[in-house]
């Protein structure tokens, strides 16, 4: 259930990293050539410690000293850290209402996912499209995942359909899932699951509201 | 950005407790009335360590030696323990696919959250209804927030419209924000922000799928 990472990037980083890159396309947007860890950190009340920290890990060569680091470069740096250069093809299973939004989104190719083909049980679905995309019956799910080379899975059915979709996806030859319903998925050793866990943020807000009183 | 945690249970094992609580509920269902921590490490593939430690931070009483906990105590301790017993009501703003995903989600019940409303800038959605609530304009929000005592505010907005829509759930007193549009919210020490990030799920897909070859 914890991502078991084998790089120098942790979890906590690479969740902050998407900010950095927003702030760091505005500055570009607005044609600014130098930025430098101080200013990253104030603008995102991050301290800067962590923030050097965090540019290190992506980027080997160091800013200049009272300039700081080119925009463009630390951009380039980030991206391939992350991978968000690399393409990576993605399909969801369950177009309700969640799905549906998942693929309207207009914002994952920006991350390197592309998501080719959404499918649903529900016969009325069929053909139809959503954000570009079609949906097709679940018995279509493995042709079109090996001839596509489709390596993502999207999880978006409720948590009582979601182990036998999980079963279909690695059957099919996928290596990561990422999991929309609230449910435990149990996959072989290849396979990462990547679990968008809304229960725990509801936890947590809880837990800030009750000890607010 | 990181949660800043007071109590002793941490972010990771606030995570866990959803799927422990999702077991145990199938166990009761079932009629089984105890569980053993072996038992549920190996449904849930954990480390028998780590659930003997999670369950220890909600449960006082330990459990019975070869029989373990009775299983509607423990999911009575966990429900008390992540405040799931408590009520909080929530506005959302931002009534596109994704805002319309989590009106109709009847599951937030389950952790004592009640979106009472909600609000968008479409003049075409206004008195419309999705999941039993009705879409009110946004000059709404400062007078029902109060009327209606909410403590939450869900942001489902595009990125360049969240800061706005921030500061205005901040002035109507609520203090909690749950954050899906991707960028940084600035708010005052009281408030929480729980940032719903998928770009940092988005990364650690791709990190898995790169070193996967």
């Amino acid at each position: 259930m914890i991502p078991k990472g084998s790089s120098e990037i942790s979890r906590q980083a690479i969740g902050r990293f998407p900010y950095y890159l927003k702030f760091l396309n505005e500055l570009n947007l607005s044609r600014q050539e130098y930025v430098s860890a101080p200013m990253i950190a104030s603008s995102l009340q991050l301290h800067e410690v962590q923030v050097r920290k965090d540019l290190a890990a992506v980027s080997r060569r160091a800013g200049k000293p009272g300039v700081g680091f080119p925009v463009t470069r630390l951009i380039d740096d980030i991206k391939r850290a992350l991978h968000y250069d690399s393409r990576n093809r993605a399909l969801l299973v369950g177009a309700g209402h969640l799905g549906k939004a998942l693929l309207s989104y207009g914002g994952f190719d920006d991350y390197g996912l592309e998501i080719v083909a959404a499918f649903d049980a529900d016969p009325s679905l069929h053909g139809s499209e959503i954000g570009g995309k079609t949906i097709f019956p679940l018995e279509k799910l493995d042709e079109l995942s090996s001839r596509l080379n489709v390596r993502i899975g999207i999880i978006t059915v409720p948590s009582n359909a979601a182990e036998e979709v999980c079963e279909r996806l690695v059957a099919s030859g996928i290596l990561a899932v990422w999991n929309f319903a609230p449910t435990y998925l149990s996959v072989p050793e290849h396979v990462l699951v990547q679990n968008e866990n809304m229960a725990a943020s509801l936890a947590l807000l809880s837990k800030h509201l009750a000890e607010k009183g």
